[in-house]
């Protein structure tokens, strides 16, 4: 069921079939999710815990699928709200029905819209900060995902990472961040396309499965207009070396 | 003592008042410091330890001062060889004073050049890997260094990142490595000023006080030519939590 406005989706909550609910393990907050479909992951999670985000903050999710990154920051942070956009109207939809049960239509906004519309419709430099999981596979680099809402998930090809940037640039107020979780073999592409859209690499955090491997993924935010200077966080480390949660997955999963 | 051939310096040992031979601590190997003059540091040893070299390759060290590189380098690998440029010519005697103290000679040549004279000089694309442990400040961007010697070391101002990256492109042949150590803080300044130049980030090794700290340095090499994908190696630890040296400081400094 839309709303008036367009692009914007309000649904009351539903389930379809196939369509479980996953528990965020948070004030029993819940999300929809559904087989075969693009699955929220650890790096939704580590993306939400990452955003440097103050009371009062405008936040936009861009290519929110699920609406995973929405739901945890506003169920850890108060004061937040977050507007979420996909282009997917089964995905969208979804992140509206969840938005619905876990009764937060107040705080989180979501649109069905290609992002590259979003700057015209919900206001140029108009968020605070912009947050994005953005897919990690170039177009054609990878096996045709399953479904169709895989490939657009993980797969470049609809939208480049450049064509990214430069939405999330375009969304993003002066001094206001752009926050991503991404493979670290790309990190180097991600800082490319970022400064490009004049978003310059800031807080850089490796992500490590133990201590004793090499990074995987790297949180990166970049401020709209900033110098160039990196800051460096500690590694986050997800598990000891028995392969028991290490103390900071502990405490991201479970504040 | 210079030899017939220009640039080239081969001299005697012998030791000038205000110097000291510091112990390299492998096979009775020592090398002559100054007091007061830039002093070789942990940077140099962690870059020598870092670089991907096959018997018989050919090596450059780019900025090499007091020659710490090379000599760590032939110490700890059999059958490489490795030329060394160094601007300052008090500090290029210095390295060649010690070539000689050590018998190196015959694998390692010290010049006394300006490193945009050694593509011309050294050959264009004559290098399986260039080695450079580069100015970590920007001209002006630091208090004067106390003396003439420490300021050409540690600032750029005679030459920027970007004409080292491009003095190391022309003198690496195509396939062949260029490997810093630099501030992890300037990381991707590093790594655009090496794509400009045609090498292309590859290896990143990030390097940690402990593990619970942020990393300080990163120890990347770059591909000339070379496809654009970061292969990561677990973050370097030096120290343990109780600041007693890691089993990587021990494997690096006791090998």
């Amino acid at each position: 069921m839309r709303s008036s406005a367009p692009y914007h989706i309000s649904s009351p909550f539903t389930l379809l079939p196939g369509e479980t609910l996953h528990d965020l393990e948070y004030n029993n907050m819940k999300i929809i999710q559904r087989a075969g479909a693009f699955h929220f992951g650890t790096d939704a999670v580590l993306l939400s815990d990452f955003l440097l985000l103050r009371k009062g903050d405008r936040a936009l999710d861009l290519g929110t699928g699920t609406g995973a990154i929405p739901l945890l920051v506003c169920a850890h942070r108060e004061g937040v709200c977050m507007d979420a956009v996909e282009i997917q109207p089964d995905m969208a939809d979804m992140a509206a029905r969840s938005v619905s049960y876990n009764a937060l239509s107040e705080r989180i906004r979501v649109y069905h819209m290609d992002m590259r519309d979003a700057p015209e419709y919900l206001g140029r430099g108009a968020y605070d900060l912009v947050a994005c999981n953005p897919p990690y596979s170039r177009a054609g680099a990878a096996l045709l995902s399953a479904s169709e809402n895989k490939r657009v998930s993980r797969h470049e090809g609809d939208i480049s990472l450049p064509e990214i940037c430069l939405c999330a640039g375009a969304l993003i107020k002066n001094g206001g961040r752009f926050a991503v979780v991404y493979p670290a073999q790309r990190m180097f592409e991600m800082m490319t396309a970022m400064r490009a859209a004049r978003l310059e690499p800031k807080r850089v955090r490796c992500v490590q499965h133990t201590l004793s491997r090499a990074p995987k993924l790297a949180l990166i935010d970049a401020v709209k207009n900033g110098g160039e200077q990196l800051h460096w966080l500690p590694p986050l480390i997800l598990r000891n070396e028995d392969g028991t949660p290490a103390p900071e997955w502990t405490r991201i999963y479970g504040k």
